[in-house]
């Protein structure tokens, strides 16, 4: 199931960066639900380029729905979103086909669809492709905040810079989060990064980044043994996007140099109430959400479009050749992918939702 | 799909800790497989705790294969292995189903099956639920290799030790890898983890660490973009084992702090052929296989069965109580989850393999 | 998987009657296959209202493939069909919301969807769906064909009037039968059953049939024992239509009242070859394709859409109401079910054949 | 997914007619539920042979659960059943390896498993593998009665001769239906039957028939529109049989010859609550339950095994050869199949009550 995701409520992805349209299909969902179009363009507006260094694109994304919305909810039948591709210069790209970008799915692409792909602009592995998501992710995580569910989602670290941890803020900053263009929690350090960035454009050179996303509220119960496990179905979901190379939940890889009695998460009543006194394990144990707030990190690897001279290959000729990518890239997406993960977390917890309370839970 | 994983080849876990069996059924695989059961011991007494300080629970993991072989091949019909328990103490498990223990799967499993789980040594969440993995893998392992694919793990690290490079060593110390109990590259460190595991046993305490994997020979084009990544596929299997926190590929976390000019893997030609330069991106491009070695580490947590007192509840009294855990344990999975990680690594392989090349392509 | 169908080919399914657009996703499909618009355009054509006493709903499918083609040919990236809906006529509808049409879908997706469901012209469950789907197996038509797989339907039987069998006609006619606006053998038969239809749709009523299907040229081997067999392949797909009631192979019902010793299909060597003697068992056992011709037959229900008075209910006043159909409606819909048939059986067989020959086998 | 049916709860089939067992695992089944052994030994005997010309292979079914059940109570961890194969005799089976029996799987098997299938009483498509689904069944049929689902199966049809309808028996009649060794509503039909039975065997010759079922109190709204339909999901479980070819709901293969004014079901209110007129439809509409009793027909051809002669080939000379088939064999399976009918169907049903209702909900 390549382009298709989810046990009851299911996503199917579509489109190629230069072709008509991108756009996804979301089925299984329960009938009533609201839809929000002001806060479907908001969400996409926080995906769209905007900040100095960022690619030229002018996406607009101009959304359609074209089926199962009806008078302003969820209809019950698949929902149908499409964003016309408008401002595409596919000839940047011909050179690309016979000599792949490094660290790209250039390569990969070309020898698996034996030529065949759309390679314009990436093709069907181009990041425009998650726009579709943010406009899906925009509906389920409204339908979530109804039942008590929130996800938060920051910048965490980029270039040795760190932002603070969810827990030293108030809930006032996590909610403005969500609203950010640049979703970091100190300023100062925000700042920093955005300089940094800007500064890294200017050299044609990129940088990656670690994202932090907290998931609050969630009921105890979602996941199951072995291979539905929360960490698993949120990993499977979130490695779909290329520039994701890790993800660790709760302490992660700090765990290794730890001692059990240092991170075992010890138990106490709290009004009436069982809790875990600290949360190492990120919410999750046994790969079920123990109704703790489920906290998980990405890492996302350096945008691999640099204006530097790379080394590549020329698949025609069967010989060595240098490579100077023109055009209009970002040079971290560690901005734009945030609304992208707060939108895939969504949709995994939107299905094991309705998994465990049954097709209508979300209405 | 709770206990099974897999879109061609499909693998059902089943079983409890001290139920009468554990066991697996494989599905989908190509018939006319060899089915070694020298190799399937070996692999058996390589997950079997062994070490001084380990559980003291002796399982002789006298597997019987109910269906699926004939004449020493595999048929092509579901094959099933089921392993005996045998050397159970059921009692020492029963005051944990009113106080959890930390960081374990006790409480969740309580909550969610309303107390009908078998709570007895974890019951269905118990990595005694591994060994059948172990025992599939071999088959799947000695196919795999006749196709040219050789995975390898390693301990890479535990409590701030750190393990070799795999580059760093011959061939010849690869291959012994995969036959050590204890596998690790470095055999000083090797010796000083060993140590510490001891005296942390000793001390009623647990290690957590880091564990490596490189899959050598891949063939280019397995995985596919989005939902069934490489990434991703591997990531859902491998965080079935609860102790699994995170994973990470290539360069995986580092990424962070790195610029694209310093981690794009460059493509040059390489007798003929096209190779990457560098490897930070861990055989893996757009969720696809890119015909270099797959690597990925994995972030295990501390063993939370420690002896020392902690904090829990009791379900019943709804009051904070302190809970001593007795009986037996591993100090550290982190030797024992090796071969599991080859196995369930060679299982996401040998499914993508056949999606890939067809219904006999392992024979 | 409400609308999502296949194992490796996976298609998805969209779009309600009177929205904006009616479509589906095809995933997983061989890159490098020849996408023919006419052919596509022509079998669009098959399925359209045409003949005399058929709705009055212009439907001239104007269809636009929004991604998976370039250069006219398969990316292996999610193709998408969408074709807009642009002779509606919602008013037409409004009374079926409280008031149920019988033998429609209108009452239960009223309870079903809590009444957010798009009933107008039966939303998703309209016939209208189709559409895309014979658009999507016009490109599996001709790429199944390349691999000496051809599918052939006719109408088999309608009100007592039975077709010929296929057997007792030549290559020829077979040929011509795909091309057929009507596609029946038996030209006589063919008037009779046009008459009969024509006169019934004067009355205000409609009529059933039973539907023909061979697959010829199909390879041993496809469909898998127990849960993948090509019969219930082919039955889940079929059954998709809400008109159909009933699926046999081979001899199907018949064979209640036969003996053994009259149906078994011995086999004999022809060519060097082996064959069945006869073809009791429609070129399927134990699931699986046996290199005969594959032969079954759907039962079709009438149309429900009557203009006779007919019993219902008011859903709002809880009260017995009599209803009075307006609109435009088909008669029968055995002629436009054909291309359907056609097109839901190649989409099985290609999945199949992905699964059994590998990924790029199609191409 | 070959031997595993269900979306949320899931059934893995596994064994070979002469290998040590068969068996099953069902996954994702409410914890809670009761396991009533004396149930599953009553149901295991309904399927064993007993009557008079049936086979002689005595089935003791001596099932042994090995995980997913504790304290009589299903755990929500993964249920299995063994059974062994006690009374096999090999040595029948060896002449059909390379002189496939007409009609049955042998050449299909022989020819996709490269001749590694264990061919031994039919191997894995031998109708043994059923009687694991039985005793599953059995658990599944005693939750969906405390839920007000029954489920009944009656022989409809053998040899032109037909069973009563259902409506015209009592209640009391059709609970006696699921008790009964040869489950037939008229006793004079059912003694005709058994006397033809009993003479078509000493001829060495068998027969087919039609089974039907009937499905009470199934809320409305089980089954989904287009993939996931009640009839789609029936049927592609019940084809699993290979010795079904046909199957039918309501009026099935009737609807072919009728006018909508005939056969559409009207509504009515009946005590306050919506009911149709007629079932013509067989309690289906739009792929979805609506709340009126479903009832289906199932084909079932003359098991293949006679022990007259028959023409096959030697697979080996590629010539020509006669075949007498010795050993045990059922003339009829449609007594035995009656058991299986019921227990898949109650499968199909338990998934999808708790796909609509939730996790727990057959608790």
């Amino acid at each position: 199931m390549s382009n298709t995701i989810g046990e009851k409520v299911l996503l199917t992805l579509f489109g190629e960066s230069h072709g008509p349209y991108v756009g996804a299909v979301i089925d299984g969902l329960s009938s009533g639900l609201e839809v929000n179009e002001e806060e479907m363009k908001r969400m996409l507006s926080l995906r769209r380029p905007s900040n100095k260094g960022e690619t030229k694109r002018v996406e607009e994304d101009e959304y359609e729905i074209i089926s199962g919305v009806y008078n302003g909810h969820t209809t019950g039948a698949p929902l149908t979103i499409i964003i016309p591709n408008k401002s595409v210069k596919s000839g940047d790209y011909d050179q690309f086909k016979k000599t792949p970008r490094p660290s790209h799915a250039d390569y990969v692409a070309e020898m698996k669809y034996a030529g065949y792909q759309d390679h314009r602009g990436g093709g069907h592995f181009s990041g425009r492709v998650t726009a579709p998501i943010v406009a899906m992710g925009s509906i389920l995580l409204e339908a979530l905040k109804k039942k008590g569910i929130e996800i938060y989602v920051h910048i965490k670290k980029c270039a040795y810079m760190i932002d603070d941890e969810f827990a030293l803020h108030p809930q006032v900053d996590l909610d403005e989060l969500n609203t950010k263009n640049f979703p970091i929690l100190n300023k100062e350090i925000g700042e920093n990064m955005r300089d940094l960035m800007e500064k890294t454009a200017e050299e044609g050179d990129s940088l990656g980044g670690v994202i932090e996303v907290m998931i609050k509220g969630l009921p105890l119960g979602l996941g199951e043994p072995w291979f539905s496990s929360l960490e698993g179905k949120l990993s499977n979901a979130i490695f779909s996007i290329g520039a994701v190379k890790g993800i660790e939940f709760g302490d992660g890889f700090d765990f290794a140099d730890a001692k059990g009695s240092e991170v075992n998460d010890g138990y106490m009543m709290e009004d009436g109430k069982v809790r875990t006194i600290t949360n190492h394990n990120g919410g999750i144990n046994g790969g079920i959400s123990n109704g703790e707030p489920v906290i998980y990190r990405v890492a996302v690897k350096p945008t691999p479009s640099i204006y530097k001279p790379q080394r590549s290959v020329n698949l025609e000729t069967k010989e060595d050749e240098t490579l100077e990518i023109k055009g209009r890239h970002d040079p971290a997406i560690i901005r734009r992918i945030c609304p992208v993960l707060r939108s895939m977390s969504a949709l995994v917890i939107a299905d094991l939702y309705e998994m465990r309370y049954g097709e209508d839970a979300l209405r």
